[in-house]
């Protein structure tokens, strides 16, 4: 129903080859799939020019603002990172066919679970054209095919972009089709994609709050979201000091924009008079602002009151919301009612105090004495990363290579019936 | 916004409370968990003429078909399985706490890959009572929550269960919400529940074609569902001939009503002449009825014709359908085109014929000279199982203990800082 639906609305002239390109690269060997990511890379250097004056015809055309046309924007620099990028997936260990699990039956069935690709991943991200380059590369890697929907203002970037992996595919022996591009002008493939339940496996988004919140409320088909990260930094009583001054100004300021970046300080009574007050002037020099509890701004003079709408803020921004809590049940609390199950991070010297805290959360990502902005796919030693999951099924946190397979179960027996 | 809907329908009065014992599970023993298994076992055996009575009322008032009304009867019998089978799950090991993964990373940092419960998990199922407490079993072990939302006609039965649970919860100093019925007469909570995003972070549906295509169709939670089970066995030319007799033999007639029920048979034209004629006759002695492709039909007269509709049918039934293949990509192509991606077996000596169908497939369990049947978490090992998933994420194939969990990942550091 939702196949023939997929169909009707010009997406399955994509699906169909999709399917049969995700068989040929699921029997691939490893050779082959690296073979086309490094020709890929080189056709990417080759046609720089091609890929330069595709993106000035976009660039020129937007109307948008000047944020959004500089992650538009190409140079030979971004082409030349592109070509990197994949070149760097080649060189992963291959994420197809690791026997996961393996145990033999009192019948004699010996059964495996294999890691496998999914299938078809239909990837729908905003305007900027490295995005899809790296999907592509990703999803050629982990043996699947993927469908890229990326924002209408870069399809002049997305289809020179787009014939380079081509080339690498060709010069690989890949169908093309293990790669496609859907190239409607408005947002009706999007619609379709979300829908083609069967046709396409797994919905990966990546953008604005916006996209995903329509992808996350539409979607038939699975899907592997990055909903929010409003990560909190917790400074137990047994911290050491330094420490917590070095994690938290990392945790918070090192990259503001970022899902793992800290958003609120919960910090114990006993340490907050004296620790507080550092950690407030250590971020204030790098330019940070505050909202407190009435607990902080007692310690902090002038600081601003925090409300609990502002500590249900992932603030993306030099600001910090401040909140200072009896102990760790009380800082557990306060994650369990604001938190966004992303990752959170403990400063402390006491392991029972430390133990508690990584139980006690839901969250996907667990820190004890490190900054949270460690979330991330290369940190992890995932290599490259397609993106962060916030759900709590199949893949949580950095979505890597092995994060975009599944398994399949292989028994093999000598005749054994039920009976 | 999800989440208000979901207080405002009256689920979010189980939801928040399921939240609470979620998380005091979630940190609990292994041995506390047992404790409220035994004791909910206990329970159910002491308190048997309260169940058969209550479930008297039950069947007494339902209009529905015999075959209905036998599943929804208890006798001292089934009650006693149900006992029975809150202790086996008890003897099971604890699937939380495994550490899946451990490395260590260059700056230090050590990560570690844990096995957590998944949180609240919403099961709606149809007017079988026993369903009810294996779901509240299988979810007290894996640490989740659980809302369990039966049939209507069942709810005296449910609730003298839930009554025992909730005796077996007490007993152990968990909170009684750790596992809750939803308790309403109409089909509104079912609507609630499937779109309780943040409140239920799973949905398990049991039940026939209707509830579990309504579940899919509505939920915006994340479902592990049980769609269609159109299996395949595959008669290579290389079979040994006795063999393909007794697993085919197995694969279609042991039990025709479950999911790992053999529905299309496919043979090598090689092998077809002198060995179809036997299955048929194997099966037709065991009351198997017969279509079958043109090919079939000159070797075995008197086979009815099969349409494209029957090799699309999952006919969980005495009945079989019969394509003769020229050789595993023939075969391959067929399922790919009919099959639903749930058990595939090939019967054959070859062990190369026998690679490349295994790896040629896109089902969850693919078999190697066994029987489909052998499809189910008690013959996989898993001990009990929740169903059978037929999505390609987070879990395929049967789903018991190890299926009901996800990870977090733990991070131990000394104050690193990504810089």
């Amino acid at each position: 129903m939702d196949t023939v639906a997929a169909e009707k609305s010009g997406i399955g002239a994509l699906t169909g080859p999709a399917r049969q390109a995700a068989r040929a690269l699921a029997t691939s060997t490893t050779a082959r799939r690296n073979d086309a990511l490094m020709a890929a890379a080189a056709a990417l250097r080759a046609r720089q020019a091609e890929i330069l004056a595709a993106n000035v015809q976009d660039v020129a055309a937007s109307t948008a603002s000047a944020a959004f046309r500089d992650r538009l924007t190409l140079n030979p620099a971004r082409v030349e990172a592109m070509a990197k990028g994949l070149e760097e997936i080649a060189g992963l260990p291959d994420p197809l066919g690791h026997v996961l699990a393996e145990w033999t039956r009192p019948n004699g069935l010996l059964m495996r679970r294999v890691a496998v690709p999914i299938g078809v991943i239909g990837m729908i991200y905003e305007s900027r054209p490295n995005v899809g380059a790296d999907a592509a590369g990703l999803c050629i890697k982990s043996g699947n095919a993927v469908i890229l929907r990326g924002g209408s203002e870069s399809l002049h970037s997305a289809r020179a972009i787009q014939t380079c992996i081509e080339d690498g595919l060709r010069a690989a022996g890949l169908p093309v089709a293990c790669v496609q591009i859907a190239p409607d002008a408005d947002r009706a493939h999007v619609g379709a994609m979300l829908t083609a339940v069967g046709a396409i496996d797994l919905i990966i988004p990546r953008g604005g709050k916006s996209l995903v919140e329509r992808v996350l409320r539409e979607a038939r088909v699975p899907v592997l979201a990055h909903a929010e990260g409003l990560c909190h930094t917790y400074v137990h009583a047994a911290a050491d000091p330094d420490m917590a001054r070095r994690v938290l100004a990392d945790a918070k300021m090192r990259r503001t924009g970022i899902c793992g970046a800290t958003e609120t300080l919960l910090i114990d009574a006993a340490i907050a008079p004296s620790l507080l007050p550092l950690l407030v002037e250590d971020l204030s020099a790098r330019g940070c602002a505050f909202v407190g509890d009435a607990r902080a701004q007692a310690i902090v003079p002038g600081l601003p009151p925090a409300t609990t709408q502002d500590f249900a803020t992932e603030w993306l921004d030099a600001k910090l919301s401040i909140a200072v809590v009896d102990d760790v049940a009380a800082a557990l609390a306060h994650i369990a009612r604001y938190g966004s199950q992303h990752t959170e991070a403990i400063v402390t010297e006491d392991a029972a105090a430390a133990a508690t805290f990584l139980n006690g959360t839901d969250s996907a990502v667990v820190m004890w004495n490190a900054s949270t902005q460690f979330c991330d796919g290369g940190e992890f030693g995932f290599g490259a990363e397609i993106g962060i999951a916030t759900g709590k099924l199949h893949a949580r946190g950095p979505v890597g290579l092995q994060q975009l397979t599944t398994f399949r179960y292989e028994v093999r027996g000598n005749g054994q019936v039920r009976g």
